[in-house]
């Protein structure tokens, strides 16, 4: 850390925080400038956590030099995480393809899905049962019976399945029957949740907040596995900006910048990061053009009929393309479907 | 709502919209422009919730007309709400003043704060027991024992204490401590907090969300309302923009904007809409003046030593400061403190 | 265009909105539904550009249905717009890749560069003279003299030109000594410049504005073919947002979302759209896999000398691996470059 | 400035980055922690200002220390800039209301305004001769003519009259005609035109760009005092967030943060800053609360029938109620109208 001075502060300003550190046992360089003095602070910043130093007289502000995650970062750990689940890798050299209905509204509706996708070779099939809504008044999901609905697709056809929790007692039941929970944008800083969720086993994809900076995100990945999950896949699911052409604005650049500071996949969500259709496909081939360790896709048999996010849905015959033409790309940078 | 037609729909397609709002006994009226034809539908827009009409052959895009929350609105309640909490009104001719450190640390710490607000006759006091942090790192509460030094506070000097809550759990035990609870930025969109909170009849304040519309916000209140608890205090505290200098945007045209969507009361925290002490009493004078019933603000007996938020917390001769000068700001307005 | 009433809208005010419309000769629609009365209009709505129509009694707000450019959308003009630039098509088959220095600094920097380019097989040169700098103390580029410079490469190796112009002498500059210019970032609603270099007929690159919705870029866009320059490339340069770990978000999804709306070519820059030189290669792929007819990227035979974005720039190296990658995306999309 | 430096940084590359700066004359001082060294450079950072050490052998970020502003700065000038404009102060103990229509429209619209405003005692009238629009099809404003016509009005009712230039050639009519200039949020990083206003001695507000930060609007007006115009009024208009209740996000933070930062006068502009008229009021009242030393407000006599942002613009009866709750607000603060 460095900490700035102000251009008044006086010697004993100066003298005041290099004590207070030296206190702290960290180490203190003084760098005395024509306008102003900066101090380095050497040592486990984390000792200066709660010491709110830019209140300390003569001191302007302070500048964090280390980021504050330590588990996820790729300093810690250099090589890529590659997990596995039931035998399938995700961030190793395949990509992954998540894909099914927004919302769990049938056996039909998921059964006839699940079907059409172990025929196009996917492998994870993803469903929600508890749909976090903007209005009181909208579908809020099946809930218990949507999970069970899952688990008997996943059953019959072998996929593994993902669907998404909002709560410990979700978390709780989705264990008995998926294979995979996910974290929505909603719920990344939901510090509470993250730490019920820390403490389970579970593999789990974390969505970047609609808000968040990668720093966040990384710092909510932290909470994850500072409570021991290690499973973690991160989403880039799209961001919330001033354009509203399109329902978010999805931030591929965070998948290299990801790759750089980080050791976990990570994987983008075009469905929900465009809220178009249309959108969808081009930016599935691009987040894999970006180095995206898979796509997470809104797939229904039916789309306007869907009960949530119908517009941003894939139907069949969209998808079978979506699945050809990213297989393409993957190929080029040495990688397989 | 509006069904904005395709320039190239056909006449089957605009019929097949017609007959499904008809199915739907939704009235229709179409006006068939040179470029556009557009379908104006009459009734209960919640039947069409769940039905992607966006997906229809011939549909370019849907525009809502009627805001989607209903109980919160202005329209719905035309005077004011006035909410009595053990004998203190907010959102009437008073102004709220709510202070105290932004963590509870020790008991010495908010008995001190808290008879000093006395003395200024502020009535409500306000310190977290739960602490969200960007990093596990971080200090994250003293949890229950935080709400029973609250509570000892607020017997000794009558002051009515709040405290933010990140989950059930922390729900029901703030319930037994405190008189009134909060319900953070990160958790605005918690919408299973939302609906635990809502079934609680306990004085909530709500803060907008950090990427939060104000049509959101008040969503989020609907999900309270919906639940049947009434009791709700909106709070604009900073929304994420692109400037770094201050910590958030602390957005006052909601304020105004707020008073007239809705009937609810509403005020602002200048401590996290700013980030820095300096512009906390700037921002509060015109919080007050752009028409808060209230302002919720950091106070610390020793702001240079606080666990948490030090450096936007006023010291108790800035805080006397800012009480005087928000008075005036008050009077003007034929308000009082 | 639709007008909505307010809840409260009397018969005297539906009639006056109403009356007004007709005497425009406008048509009118009038749909009364049980909480509000919508008014649909008919005919060009042009005629109501400057009428505020949302001040007359009862109205509450309007909502648009037809975009407000005209000249530039893909209902207006179908088929891709294809420019020939000397011989070199841009919105065909070909990916154009534009690449050079940020600014231009020397004959032999430039010279050495175009060399190299060249020998890739790269059609087009850029380089900066006059360069818009956040500080007046930063290099603000060689002005004519750098334009001689890259006329003088352009000379001796046969590429295109490109180079940036930001008022009417520098153009008039620009016009005798490159092929092409730009409008950059911050002149993107410089509506002056626009009108400027509409009644010139050079092919200009127009970078998205760092705030501009996409609706607002083709409006800029719109203001040089109302003048009659239709020798436009849009250039998707990155929007501001929240996120600090790169410079500007790069908005890939705007390239489809600019193919659906557009007739006009449309490119990317991932090296101001990141601002780090190592993710300018997996941005240019992806970008590329977006449906970009091209990308244009800074080149420096030494970014560590660079007087200007130096840590965005690519050196030789990399430059020519990232050639190597985006020409195998290219072909899968059927492309070539 | 403070160099930071790889975690894998070699002696090697510490060394390169020392001697560069030594031979540039800095100071430098190094300071090797557990993790990582950071270097401190001591001296004229402009030394700098084009060398691109980001890219030097081991070396991290850089992290600025010193505003890249100078002039501007209250660190240079601590006292208050209190500008005199024919009598009139402006950043003093005097409220500043500077008022008017959007658009000059016709000899009629300002003269009726202008007198109804010096009836207020209003010292001010603004209008707009260029309009900046974003469709080239909306009514672009009466240019010299309007002018004229503001001219006139000042002449008779002796206010001081103010319009918006968009060029070099707008600015030389504009000194003929007007007493003060503005330059738009559209204008506020077109560095050509910035220099041009520079080399006048006109009084100028400067809006603050849509996404610009407090530093970049800063860095804007430096380049005008480095040309040598130190007549410089500030103005907060709004930035572009995600909210679209309001046409712009008003940042009323930025009245104290810049007012701490520059000794330059700063006033707000809540009818930008909002879009709706019946925000400007309370907003105005805010902006004054916080410490601005003015506002600029659009005022027309017939708002319903304004050929330019009628929505926004207040009617003379509403206009006189802001004029008496901002002089009891300005009251408060030791200030006066």
């Amino acid at each position: 850390m460095v900490i700035v001075m102000k251009p008044k502060a006086t010697k004993e300003d100066i003298k005041g925080v290099e004590d207070l550190l030296r206190s702290l046992n960290l180490g203190v360089h003084i760098s005395s400038g024509s306008e102003r003095t900066i101090i380095g602070v050497i040592g486990d910043k984390r000792l200066l956590a709660d010491t709110p130093l830019e209140l300390m007289p003569g001191v302007d502000r302070l500048i964090p030099i280390v980021e504050p995650y330590k588990l996820v970062s790729r300093a810690f750990k250099p090589e890529n995480t590659v997990l596995n689940i039931k035998g399938v890798e995700i961030g190793g050299k395949q990509i992954a393809v998540i894909a099914g209905p927004c919302a769990v509204e049938s056996e039909d509706q998921v059964l006839s899905t699940a079907r059409f996708l172990k025929s196009l070779g996917v492998r994870f099939l993803r469903g929600g049962a508890y749909k976090p809504r903007t209005s009181p008044y909208s579908f809020q999901g099946l809930e218990e019976d949507g999970l069970k609905i899952l688990a008997a697709a996943g059953k019959e056809t072998g996929l593994i399945t993902v669907s998404e929790i909002v709560s410990a007692e979700s978390l709780h039941l989705a264990e008995k029957y998926v294979d995979m929970i996910q974290i929505g944008a909603r719920n990344m800083q939901n510090f509470h949740l993250l730490k019920e969720v820390g403490r389970s086993r579970i593999p789990v994809i974390l969505k970047r907040g609609l808000s968040a900076t990668i720093e966040e995100w990384l710092n909510a990945a932290e909470y994850l596995m500072n409570e021991g999950n290690y499973n973690i896949i991160l989403c880039e699911r799209g961001i919330r900006t001033f354009e509203t052409y399109t329902r978010n604005t999805l931030d591929l650049s965070s998948i290299p910048a990801v790759k750089e500071l980080s050791h976990l996949p990570v994987i983008a969500d075009p469905s929900h990061g465009t809220g178009k259709w249309k959108l969808v496909t081009p930016m599935s081939r691009a987040a894999i053009a970006a180095g995206a360790d898979g796509v997470i896709v809104e797939v229904h048999p039916c789309p306007n009929a869907a009960m949530s996010d119908g517009p941003q849905s894939l139907n069949f015959e969209s998808f079978s393309g979506l699945m050809t033409e990213i297989k393409s790309i993957a190929g080029i940078l040495g990688r397989e479907l």
